[in-house]
């Protein structure tokens, strides 16, 4: 079969002019089309052609190369004659090229790359001539031999490594380069016989079929299994195929005035503005990769080939001149003569992500909206949070899931007690449990992180942790915590109270011992680019804030307001954890009550405290909304306790917390239901919000609460509680003779309140789509639970992304559009928001955006990287996003 | 403020004349439409008239009547006077009138009545005269003034009740008739003494006064907080209003040639065509209601008033045909001659209901249509169950979920081995537990039904109890089952083992002792419906079955295929039990398999005979659904015997089944999830099918499997599974050398498959919606915790009905649409069906025809009511329904 096309087939490079160019990425993959600009704009490459990754499923089908492609390759190749003054399979000046694969999309280390093809027996003379060094002539031929049978026979390479050995130890050398020329010689003979034992032919010595070979080989390299698992794991189209690059070789490797190595134009781990990276003298591009030498810091360069490395220092800008970002390039110096083999867009970390956008501001390469653009959000975490050292060697015990992000080293300790008074003495512990509850509040406070052998990212564990902004990881998996023997075993391996661990809260890893960190800093660089995000941003950005300590830290960190307070969490503490205990257990209205009248003045005070932290911003109240059973104690022990404090029978307390037992929680007894069945806790909880406004209205604070009704299903139940919530507020307005004004509004968590959000809406000044327990109902996945599954469905592509970290835009999604859609229907003023966790993830940032959302609220550490997702979304809506990334 | 307006606002009926009729309820009342119409169609009713329901509203908003009111009353009342030929407040004949309410839907004793309107010092006088009889005329006058002054001035009743007590008492006799004369006349003035003392002024003489205060009391007792709270319970809008009738009153309490009753034109509890009631002699209407006297059987009536008996039989037949149904009339003979006074459409049985409807096809009456039209599907469930005698005595000891519908007694046992040991000596026993397992069933297979202190609708107790067609109350109310001691105990009462209760599954109700029951009957009538329904419906009607007997049962209902067939239901017997247990334990795949491999057998023999059941038709099987944890034991005592049983610690046995428990198992490791993480089961489960498939068509038996796959949530999942199904398959089909078609579809019962289901539909052959769960997690509500506060919501009015009985048209109604449209866009041949218990709820499978569903599903007791709806939901389609419906 052949196809004809007007398209060209093959693309020269070469003399500073190309066929191709930086925009062709998708016809010449990555590689190519990065040469082709090199060559265009002047840059030392030496000469060669694409071949489009076009042709490559076209080849995989047929097993065919398509008609007039052999003249088009055998044109460019004239044309590398002419540009090197060389000869392919010529015995004088046999030109000799690289064959390399190169994606659209980088697929690093998955497919074929063969060198010095062109030797053979004849023109390795000429090279061996030519170079005056036979060792390089005939290393180059055995390495060559070697590596063709690999990629384009598969012959196991391990069975040449076995013969170079055998050599090597017969000759007691250690390096290969260190064998005499004649067991090189030796050796290319000996792989030639290994090749034809394998296959059944020899060894092509015709340079043609060598490059129609190789050129065939890297086609069906694209359809490795590694390479095509590769693809699925990163999403990359299986259509999409790869170029083939055929280049006229240089050699890094003919002396100690050659070399090869790898430089960015910037450090890629602070951004300093400094040519960075190493190189290995007299050596071949694969020397560098296989780590078998140790190579210098590209800064000996200057010393060793001044020339080349002023000639490398002004590359490196010309590129990043050109391509306006940091560039990752490879070079090779021929005798002197700098070559540059590759350049991409260099990855970064966050520091220097943000540092180098910044810089390129100031120096007027690129705009602030460039800059905001290019800074991936979710790396802004590694400038907020402890990081672990990227060199430090880790000794991993176990992964969980990353339940509240940063690092902390510390001895483990295995109670709450214990934490205290370790902790306290000064000591960083880290407090391991097997889960945890109320009662180790005041472990947590000291412990520098929380490690848990079960639950999920919404556990106790999760949450408290979160909202202290401590590392944490949950549900580790195969922990198996010993809390009486004050020890844990994890795979095969115990550690006990006193010994270092460290904890990734951000990857979900568990180490044993004390690992060195990068302390967290809020640079002047983060601050501008902060203040750039939110002049271009639409979406508010609020905090998720439980206490006026995360309301400051909030604000801190540039949150226009509260988008979820959770008031369960204040009755985890102390007296309120007892009084709230003694309203559950308290059998009938009047007994709540009286309860509830101890609790009111203590949230009373936390709203003061949380309004005046927020003064002159929105404050997101939302009423009780977890299961009665969670402030109960589970252990014997603590329900003997609680019985003789509240002088009941032990009995007749185990009966209670019994009775309050759910099968399934999460769709129980919870949220606006248990408001609706003891109205005396919403009327409670709004009396102590509007008092506390009251108050701090009275002093000329500005306060704008916004109360919101957990987990409604059904206008309904808004409508009464609505009802409950406008009295109070007259009630608390006629006695302390002045108006605040107020919103009312609603959790949007339940399918179905985003299916009946029209009727829904009638009822409320503002939505706030609670997506975390969406996200648990609309797939049926209930997050404390999925642990046991949910790994397994990522690992086979069965699911894209954690749900929970990632919003499901296709289902959830769907959901949510409907609810915004509908609720803006019957209410076109309605305000909206979200305050599910992904309210701090950049793509469902962006999601909201799109919807028209007006806020987005998460957690305080999560602020700055919300600011700027949102920013990155109102440059998607206006399409400058795409234009402001860097070509290649 | 007055109204003027084109529109009569009273409309007179009388002399075989009237100005309204039947099809004028929504201005009338149903008692004045049915007034007029009797009126117009020569039957003899009183003369009188109806003042507008439309009129109520305005009067209740200002209190005052509209222009015009005055003289059409006026007018209207000189027409009663010339009709009667008496005159309305006269010292000779004077008219009397009674004034009673009527909406145009029935609010039974919510309004009020005034009978012997116009009697006052002086008509009294006239009447006592012209009757001759002193005493009727001044118990006519008594009761009047007492009805007027509760009614018009709200005196309370006991007041009235006092004073005629008093006087009994002091002439020491039991009845108000056999008081003299004198003392009628004495309690008149010590009545009029009261309400002067009560109210302040003088109760009113002039007939005119008493009209128009009647009037205005009528239009008030619309507003009356039980006529709200009725409306409120039954739906009806408040703004209706009421009418006022006022009609000449005709006595059945002068003499023993009078008397009152209400019959009915045939027995509404078999439907039997014989005039059915009964009356009391010598008597007004309150006595026939009141109680106080024993009215006699209407055959009795032939008897002493032959003439008013043949005329009461001829109306009957006339009313009946007139308005095409059954009529439950009231009369009264004024000495000798009959009035009716009011008729409407008779309450029936289940069983009348189905004997009426084919009578009066028989007779030409109706058509098959109408019949189909008038039979209430729900009303079929008493002709399917036994259920308790409308006239037992019952001693209610709670109520709890209606699990399993029908009713039976037995005495009590508290396990299942006690169960079979006096259930298969022969003994009714009810097996009463906390909660059943699967260890508990060869008890339930001899109980003639169960009762449970926990669990839901989709207990295991209910499960089972439905699937075996027995009598199931689950989470009975205040239940504390004390199984070591054998009792329970409920609101301070205890039954011990070997006492009688009485269960009706239909309502959830627990009886103590032994009520009597009716038996179930198909009889030829049922049959006879059956076959006209299924001529008229488009949706096929399939039956939910696990096993041979089920389908059997099934197909016997009318099933036309297997709707669902859930697997889980087979491992819960004896072997299956512990090769499922042995399979759960075994913890890697080849332990499984092992397994697995004695499931097999056991499989396919179950699936043979549910082909063979169903031979034609197709069966849905859908895979394993249910978390593994369920098949394990939770008891210590089980728990050591299983680690004896498989050879494993009893420590490894307990660590391996806690590992097992989830937090939230509705949410957890179920469906396909299972089969994910182990490709085993399916792998077993669909060979057992395609073994047993095979082997069936091999005998040229005709057989349509169709594989479901559970919980799916994302087309990935699908496509994973099918893989595995269409793979054995094909295994299967090459190893028997025989082909058998199936189709491969999925559940949709969770949110995000109803939202995706464009997706899903690309690998699927089928949707069956399983609205149990997907209402479970639309609402976020566990059908087994809801117990706690969905009552409190039925009772409050925040929701309208049980969802998980009654589909929630509003909001899973709007997924399941969006599933259809989605489905069927995808793949317009997409056969759809629904397998959650609402497929056998009337106003659901309305639903469901509506949506352009295939088929629905239900449980055997539930095809017959299905078959019957889905007819009914036809006939709605056409517009035909309504207007099959009777008049009144």
């Amino acid at each position: 079969m052949s196809t004809t096309t007007t398209q060209p087939l093959v693309y020269f490079f070469g003399q500073g002019r190309a066929d191709g160019s930086a925009a062709m990425k998708d016809v010449l993959g990555g590689k190519g089309a990065a040469l082709a600009e090199m060559t265009s704009i002047g840059v030392s490459v030496p000469p060669g052609f694409t071949i489009a990754s076009t042709l490559c499923q076209t080849y995989l089908q047929t097993r065919a190369f398509p008609g007039g492609l052999q003249s088009q390759v055998q044109a460019c190749l004239h044309r590398v004659e002419a540009a090197t003054r060389r000869q392919f399979g010529a015995e004088t000046n046999p030109l000799l090229v690289s064959v390399r694969s190169g994606a659209a999309l980088s697929m690093p280390g998955m497919m074929e790359t063969i060198l010095n093809l062109g030797l053979n027996d004849a023109t390795v003379v000429a090279l061996e001539r030519e170079s005056g060094n036979p060792r390089f002539a005939w290393d180059s031929y055995r390495r060559f031999v070697q590596m063709y049978a690999a990629v384009v026979y598969d012959v196991p390479k391990e069975r040449f490594e076995a013969l170079l050995d055998e050599r090597k130890k017969a000759r007691n050398v250690a390096r290969d380069i260190d064998l005499p020329v004649d067991d090189l010689a030796a050796l290319v003979s000996a792989f030639k016989s290994l090749i034809e034992q394998e296959t059944g032919h020899g060894f092509p010595e015709d340079p043609m079929e060598q490059l129609w070979g190789a050129i065939a080989a890297v086609f069906e390299s694209w359809n490795t299994k590694r390479a095509i698992d590769y693809r699925k794991l990163h999403d990359i189209p299986h259509s999409l195929g790869t170029a083939v690059n055929v280049m006229a070789m240089v050699f890094g490797n003919t002396g100690e005035d050659s070399g090869t190595g790898v430089a960015f134009t910037r450090d890629p781990s602070t951004g300093e503005n400094v040519l960075y990276g190493e190189f290995l003298l007299n050596a071949q591009g694969e020397d560098v990769v296989s780590g078998t030498r140790d190579p210098q810091p590209i800064a000996a360069l200057a010393e060793t080939m001044p020339k080349a490395h002023a000639e490398l220092e002004q590359m490196a800008k010309r590129l990043e001149r050109h391509f306006r970002d940091v560039q990752d390039m490879e070079f090779t110096v021929e005798r002197g003569t700098l070559y540059m083999l590759q350049t991409r867009r260099a990855q970064r970390t966050g520091h220097a992500a943000v540092r180098i956008a910044c810089d390129m501001v100031g120096d007027g390469s690129i705009s602030e909206e460039e800059a905001v653009a290019r800074v991936p959000p979710n790396d802004l975490d590694q400038l907020l949070h402890p990081t672990i050292d990227p060199s430090a060697e880790l000794d991993l015990l176990t992964t969980g899931l990353p339940a509240s992000p940063g690092a902390a080293s510390g001895t483990v300790v295995f109670d709450a007690d214990d934490a205290e008074r370790i902790g306290r003495a000064g000591d960083a512990v880290i407090l391991v449990r097997r889960e945890t509850s109320p009662e180790d509040f005041h472990g947590m406070v000291v412990a520098k992180a929380i490690l848990t052998a079960r639950g999920g990212m919404t556990s106790h564990a999760a949450v408290v942790a979160r909202g202290m902004g401590k590392p944490c990881v949950a549900g580790a998996q195969g922990l198996v915590v010993d809390e009486a023997a004050k020890m844990f075993s994890v795979n095969g391996r115990s550690i006990r109270e006193g010994e270092w661990i460290t904890i990734d809260g951000t990857r979900g890893h568990v180490h044993a011992g004390q690992a060195a960190l990068i302390a967290p800093e809020l640079s002047d660089n983060f601050l501008r680019l902060m203040t750039w995000a939110d002049r271009l941003r639409h979406l508010k950005v609020r905090v998720n804030a439980d206490t006026p300590a995360d309301a400051h830290r909030g604000r801190e960190f540039g949150a226009e307001g509260i988008g979820l307070c959770r008031t369960e969490h204040m009755f985890f503490e102390g007296t309120r954890l007892q009084a709230m205990r003694e309203m559950i257990v308290a059998q009938d209205s009047a007994g709540r009550q009286a309860a509830l009248q101890k609790l009111l003045p203590m949230q009373r005070s936390d709203f003061e405290g949380i309004f005046r932290a927020m003064e002159g911003c929105p404050v997101t109240i939302r009423l009780l909304d977890p299961p009665l059973h969670e402030f109960l104690p589970t252990e014997q022990e603590e329900i003997t306790k609680l019985a003789h404090e509240l002088g009941k029978p032990v009995d007749e307390m185990k009966r209670i917390i019994d009775g309050l037992s759910e099968v399934n929680p999460m769709l129980g007894l919870r949220g606006c239901r248990l408001a609706i069945i003891y109205p005396e806790i919403p009327a409670m909880q709004t009396r102590a919000i509007f008092e506390a406004a009251c108050t701090v209205a009275s002093r000329k604070g500005q306060v704008l609460p916004e109360i919101m009704i957990p987990l409604t299903a059904s206008v309904a139940e808004l409508r009464q509680q609505a009802r409950i919530v406008r009295d109070t507020a007259e009630t608390v307005f006629q006695e302390r003779e002045i108006t605040v004004p107020y919103l009312l509004g609603t959790m949007i968590e339940l399918p179905r309140a985003a299916l009946t959000a029209d009727e829904i809406a009638q009822e409320s000044d503002f939505f706030s789509f609670g997506t975390n327990d969406l996200t648990q109902t609309t797939w049926g996945l209930s997050r404390d639970d999925c642990g046991r599954f949910l790994p397994h469905y990522l690992d086979h592509h069965l699911i894209e992304a954690d749900p929970f970290q990632v919003l499901d835009q296709v289902g959830v999604g769907r959901l949510v559009r409907m609810g915004v859609e509908l609720g803006r229907k019957a209410r076109p003023d309605l305000k909206i928001g979200i305050c599910g966790e992904h309210g701090g993830e950049p793509s469902s940032v962006v999601f909201c955006d799109q919807l028209g959302l007006n806020y987005v609220s998460c957690s305080p550490f999560r602020v700055p990287i919300a600011r700027l997702a949102a920013a990155q979304a109102a440059l998607s809506a206006r399409g400058t996003m795409d234009r402001t990334k860097a070509t290649l």
